[in-house]
């Protein structure tokens, strides 16, 4: 089909729980879609009731919650990881496109459901199929996809960050991601660790022990580094540390990545490296000084700033990005553009709301 | 000309001085407008820099800041008050038609501008020409308009609340607005008022001594009601009370606003009065609930709330915006789609970024 | 007993329920009281566990929560209202004195609670007994007081600003009280309008169809006046109206309050007969600029800053404190000190942490 | 002197500028400090006025703000570095004892001052004798110490992480300090970055070409571990990388340090070598799960969590302080408790304003 006539023909969509933080988003991104039509929110919670009555941010927006999905052809599914993985099945086999928000289906290995997620994975037949949805590197698998699991918020910071240099053999197999991440990537569940007193004019790190989206990142530098074939990264197994952060604000993420330079990589090489793997990419931006997660605020936007610790042999990477945009619904967005061969930035804001 | 041949020709539009937070709102505004052609933004700090990198939460906007306006059809004005005057006489001169969003033209008595603005006014002609754009009332005359005085943020917020009742002569003239506003509306200038660590966590009051925003909410009330024709207005003088505050967040503005209910309006009337003023507004929605800022955040929603504390016999409206869109560049937009009988939402976010 | 004997002699206390953000700043204030020996702290919840375990902030508080008071000679009680009545009476049975920061004895009129607090008063005898501890106005009474009722947070910032212009009949009885409060105000139980990602970057009203802190502060407001023996006062009765906002902080009350000057009232008048009010007040201090809540950040401290708005005939007070000190444990402490003839200021701080 | 006659007697104090946020938290401390007498704070721009009046949070702090220090026996430098330099100089050879907050004698090699703080150091010889003012590790030459001189902000939290490690030669040499500050760590002079509009929901990172507190760190790192005698940290350059970041809150450190753990270091011999290091600290306090920034707000606490990352074999030790107490003021007064021979905790908050 031509891109022309996609653009004419509207396709439904439907967003799966639309009462979350990321469902809340994709129906912002979705309520003004040139070609998406949305015409379905499901929310059990509130079945029945008008969105922009919950969700007064949205006026406009003339739909009411439902329990389940009945017409869409696409469905974004923005559900809690484990409740995910039944309904995407169920929608697939009823004929629908899926893009999954949740953790359900990123991880090839099914074996890692148990120690990460803490359950037996219902539906493994589908990990294989599932397309691990960061745009940037799986555009060519995306038009085809029947079920495309986006990256987690963190993953999508990370792999951005280092992805290019671990590709390019600039660096060793040892690295440590530490993030910091706005508060509304705990979800909108009520914890004491998310009411206002407590994380209000407070950092803390946690998830020291080991963080659920460490085996994702891992699991996508290797497949990423593999295929552009270096074998150092084959044989070493990734010594990847993450330890991420709470920070007093809403939306954000910026993660500070360290690794080892391999001798003789030049600071002129690194950049160049990350030139050429960035230059047309629409919403990943090389940074000329050190980004501000404030920059990409309501925007798809991430930018990266690869920079040399000389004293230390050390490559320095950070990257910003909307945890709920670029890092959710964004990003969901995005693949599904190019799930339909639309043009990839079509509703997609590109401007940061600033300041 | 036919709103069909507006939308194939493209408007060339300037932005002076685009690096204030009203411009740089503008410049976010209007890098996608589908009829205005952004083609000149001016800044004598930085003239010949690129906008992306002063500003790069816009990434996209491919312009040069530049010292003068050359070519564009229609200016956008966002100086600071003085500066503004002399230079939107020039830009009539020269031919283009001006959106000024400072307080040059906004009072019609020359006579109001020593006291509140500390200079003489030295325009005082155009005073009469140039239209209040406070669009919902000023719809009629902005498609002739020369020279639209935007509002400021919080007499925006304030007419939005009061005019309505004072209109239908439900309340007596004795007013009193209190408003909370963002830090973002003191502008971009560093004063050891906004400094971080002086403004977070911290809530205060000012402009106790008489605000230079009240002269203008009087008048615009004063006009208001007088076109409604209640008597008891014109000839009673507005016992008007303003008190801003600021509160630690960067933008929005709520407006709480007190009066006494006139004997025997119920809470219907009330409702009733509101409703019918804002049915069709595009912008302006009656809240259910008492409105948050949040729930306007990056877009130019206004939400307004009237209720009755009939225990004492008033009137409390609380009003919602984004300081720097509807209190600033997006209603400069909103004023300028009607000032080209453009549709009127052309280019403007009808959702908030929530949370 | 002589002062001087007091402060050799330590009396055994206890805080009744040391979860809740008053309790948890009575445990801060009173960890190194000279006099007051906190000997017990009760938790249903957490009984057993160390204060410091839970409570990291105070890590030399050697204590663990228990679940009854069995030795103290005063028991502060910080529990929700209607918990907070029976545990009262059941302390004052055993002998023991009774510093209640709950609203459970501060109506004298029984007759408000089943409108207000929703539920029939249980120990309505009380209420007659019970001392309104608002320190500057009850020293008298608070050394024989068996039971004293601390004032809620909104009412000692209302009560502070308006009752020396009230007392002093500068002004009609027509009364606004806008107050804005840090989120730590509405507790530490889960709600979504204190969820971090809600609260921040967000300003609203709430209880606007009538707050439970509106009939007290009439209350003490009609007493203060009427002791004063202002006639006008004493027949017309208040016209308040009390409308409060959340503001993203965690800390801090600013209450904006508003009346009509009598005729020939100057601001010298008001300016002399605060300075008279509070001229010996260790804690609330005159403010020469309109106060900062960051001013009270972590002490007993409240600033008043009474104004005239000449243009409208309005008496402007403006009062800051922290609500969890001035607003709650402080004030109990305060009074405490008072019952038992203390130094007014022993264990309190009357600096605010600042920036 | 013994101890006792040391409390008896008060020991004049001079704050030399104070109206940084250094100085001005000095002061707070001081204010009820029961040895230590402020007689003198200076402060060019505002000599003559009242502290009280330039810093209401200090109501009762009866001082005016002078240009010298003429009287006091101790003198607080909280001036910029280069400006310190001169003052201290003077104020030893008029025989004053100094604790210096700036960076002018921290480094022992004057070659440093030139590429980290873009002077030529005018009084090299005081390098060697001015103590290294973490009070942890210098408590044996504070007694007799003319100088001290204290550390940053930043190197106490990464010493305090890191130094029980290196000392006990549990890791390999090459750190990774990623530190998170509050905006007050900037200082109260005015800049875009500590704008609140700028600084608010935001994070980023900074000095990433090298922060002039990384040399500081490296010093101390070596000289402590030397002290321990383990070899391989005297003959191995450290390989230390420190990234600062900054995020929106205005008090606070966390540090999130990394290294190569050594083989066979097993976590409980981490935590022992923690536990046997800190436990008769006073400040210093190990945390049982990842410490949060706000429990140490208002007080001179700095908590200690060490963690091992078992899978990638990694340290990981995250500290907590609040910036402008142990991380300057707090840790000044110490010092100075220290040098007098008293207590070491006389006057400093061991309770975190919490929430």
């Amino acid at each position: 089909m031509s891109r022309q006539e996609n653009i004419q023909k509207r396709i439904t969509v439907a967003v799966v729980n639309g009462t979350g933080y990321g469902g809340l988003e994709l129906l912002r991104l979705l309520a003004h879609h040139p070609v998406f039509d949305l015409v379905e929110v499901t929310a059990r919670s509130e079945a029945g009731k008008a969105v922009s009555s919950v969700f007064p941010s949205l006026p406009n927006l003339d739909l009411r919650f439902s329990e389940t999905v009945e017409r869409a052809e696409l469905a974004f599914v923005a559900l809690p990881d484990h409740a995910a993985v039944e309904i995407v099945s169920h929608l697939l086999a009823a004929g629908r496109r899926v893009v999954d928000l949740s953790a359900g289906f990123r991880l090839r290995d099914a074996a890692l459901y148990p120690r990460w997620y803490k359950y037996e994975h219902p539906a493994a037949a589908l990990l294989e199929e599932a397309i691990y949805g960061l745009a940037e590197w799986a555009r060519p698998d995306l038009p085809e996809a029947r079920l495309v699991a986006c990256p987690g918020c963190y993953p999508t910071a990370a792999l951005l960050a280092l992805a290019p240099a671990l590709a390019a053999g600039l660096i060793e197999s040892d690295l440590i991601v530490d993030a910091k991440s706005g508060v509304s990537g705990a979800g909108r569940t009520l914890t004491l660790g998310n009411h206002y007193s407590e994380a209000n004019e407070d950092v803390s790190a946690y998830g020291l022990g080991g963080h659920r989206h460490a085996p994702e990142m891992r699991q996508e530098l290797v497949r990423i580094a593999s295929a552009a074939a270096h074998a150092a990264v084959d044989n070493t197994p990734l010594r990847l540390t993450f330890t991420p952060h709470l920070v007093p604000m809403t939306r954000g993420i910026l993660a500070t990545c360290y690794a080892t330079l391999r001798p003789d990589v030049s600071a002129e090489t690194v950049r160049t490296v990350y030139e050429q793997t960035y230059r047309d990419e629409p919403f990943v931006r090389l940074a000329e000084t050190p980004p501000h997660t404030k920059w990409t605020l309501g925007s798809n936007l991430c930018f990266v700033y690869p920079t040399v610790d000389s004293d230390n042999g050390r490559l320095i990477v950070v990257s910003a990005l909307d945890n709920l945009i670029k890092g959710a619904a964004g990003q969901a967005v995005q693949c599904a553009n190019l799930m339909y061969r639309l043009p990839e930035t079509l509703g997609l804001p590109c401007e940061g709301v600033y300041p």
